[in-house]
């Protein structure tokens, strides 16, 4: 590609990669900057698709963004797998919310009382009626309740399977890594570099670190449960993501460091709750702990629009613990904003002017 | 080395290093056999020297060896550091032990009354002693003593510098796995080959796996504590070593299993066990879960001397939990023997007699 490109994206992630493959398949020039795609946040993610189970008390616009997203989600695979040839491992099971003590019941009740609330499908189910379902459950369990609509897929099946699709769209991967956005040529930039994104626009996208563990069933089954568990043992709140390939994500810390070290502490934390929660867990290998950065900001909303006093720079970042699921709504609505020019009503409580007109970009 | 050896050694774990470089030193010509030196169950160990603290009931014979061994170990260490140029981490801070409850501290206290019946050093401290020698020790800890002479070594340190002083006094290192002893040529064979003894020379050595985890003290610092920590706590029974570099092996498991697969559960127990005794740890990086293969025998204790029925052929192995204090002993007895062919009185109760005069060797 000797010509200037329409599009170059920085970053190849999920949101970069989404972004590169629907942008060359309206025609547009694409290049993406990326010393090492899938490296970071999306390496790390368990991959639910939890607008319910990770809807919190006073974040009403990105609870609604997050549904938007995860109801695209299914046609977003579809067309990716035919795009690319790859399968991300898309699984409609649904997502049970557990309490293992009576205080930790409490605690998700109080949630899923308010996701009734403002309408989202989470139904409550009786100790019996949950064992049924998943006899992989402890019995001390206490209770809890389904979200049949909260999916998963695998992070880094997605991951390849957009780079396949971006690159026979025509999009063109170069694996450097951009200082400065004044190091690319480009008629629209945008910047989808997760916590990479603070330096190259002085937007406030600061690192959030997770701590995530992957195990492995016994003998290479499939684990003994299928849904997405999302619980809360004695304090602690944990996920368990099980996939056909017989691994489970166990997930995940919050802290704000900046490092990617893993410690015993957090390890001992998510090993202790998914076994009182899913006690055969205690015979799977543990193949993997590692931690990644999410990109947060100051209201745990993505940063989706124009970056203030740039022309011609736009910014896809920020989606803290909920990169995965949206990354289909991201996508449509960049790519919407490049092609026509006119911002999506959606994006109206996202853009990073919300953070002031003139952020000390570089 | 185009002549037939004098010995050849089939193992280059601790032992069969040190058999090597203490053959070597007298003069004889030696080959080493094994396709990844130091690959074994010298990989994973912790490298107590704990004559006392690994002392149980009905092991009388074994624990008269540990002792042996121990007091052999600083002229041994001394040696291996002239010899080899590189120093092996020997430590004299000795060993704490502890229990963390009531039951955890009867528990120890059962223990080492028979250690101070067997006339072995170990002193009870009072709670407030304990706390002043190891003020990392938990507040929950309920009491403990002290086994001034059982030091500790770095195991993969020693074998580099095994390895680099049997290569400097001649010893010549063939990376080749052994299938059979017709395959080796030498006037001695000795089979210091761990679990791989059985199959070489049909005696009843068996694998127990062990699971050791390896810390990392924050900003590459020393441990904040300086002893070895033998603890009990909440029934499970695991050990801290703490190291100049900055690293604490917590171990370790036994399991009467053949696999190398970390698990969760095993994880889960030691972290557990780790953070109640020490609350730092939690916050120390766990950088390395591993599990290897002790070579085990039916009363627990090694086996060293002639193979019956077998001219020419020596064994050292049949180690267990042992293999890094018995190091010494094991060397001097086998060269002894090579050397004089004359057994020493304190190979008596070790020899592969004792299970019978024809094993099933091939």
């Amino acid at each position: 590609m000797l010509t200037r490109p329409d599009v170059a994206i920085v970053g190849a992630g999920p949101v970069g990669l989404a972004i590169a493959w629907r942008c060359a398949s309206r025609g547009l020039r694409v290049t993406v900057h990326d010393p090492a795609p899938g490296s970071g946040a999306s390496h790390v993610a368990a991959g639910m698709l939890s607008p319910v189970a990770e809807a919190y008390f006073g974040e009403h616009e990105l609870t609604g963004l997050l549904a938007e997203s995860a109801a695209r989600w299914p046609r977003f695979a579809a067309d990716l797998a035919e795009a690319s040839g790859a399968d991300v491992g898309y699984r409609a099971d649904g997502t049970l919310v557990v309490g293992l003590t009576a205080d930790d019941l409490a605690e998700a009740r109080r949630l899923w009382s308010y996701q009734q609330g403002v309408g989202l499908p989470i139904t409550p189910l009786r100790p019996s009626e949950l064992r049924d379902r998943e006899p992989a459950l402890a019995p001390r369990v206490r209770g809890g309740a389904v979200a049949p609509g909260d999916h998963q897929v695998d992070p880094r099946r997605l991951v390849a399977a957009l780079r396949a699709a971006a690159e026979r769209a025509g999009a063109v991967l170069r694996p450097a890594r951009v200082g400065a956005l004044s190091e690319v040529d480009a008629r629209i930039t945008v910047v989808a570099a997760g916590c990479g994104a603070a330096a190259l626009t002085g937007l406030p996208v600061r690192p959030v670190k997770g701590q995530v563990l992957r195990l492995r069933a016994p003998g290479r089954g499939a684990p003994d449960f299928r849904h997405v568990i999302r619980g809360y043992a004695d304090g602690e709140s944990i996920y368990l993501v099980p996939r056909d390939s017989g691994e489970v994500v166990v997930g995940a810390t919050v802290e704000e460091r900046a490092d990617t070290e893993v410690t015993a502490g957090a390890v001992l934390r998510l090993l202790r709750a998914a076994v009182d929660l899913v006690p055969e867990l205690a015979e799977y290998e543990l193949v993997e702990a590692t931690a990644g950065l999410r990109p947060g900001t100051p209201d745990n909303a993505p940063v989706i629009g124009p970056l203030p006093g740039r022309p011609g720079v736009l910014v896809a970042t920020g989606h803290h613990r909920h990169g995965i699921v949206l990354t289909p709504v991201t996508a449509d609505l960049v790519t919407e904003l490049i092609v026509t020019g006119e911002p999506d009503p959606l994006l109206a409580p996202f853009t990073p002017d919300r953070f002031g007109k003139e952020p000390r970009w570089n």
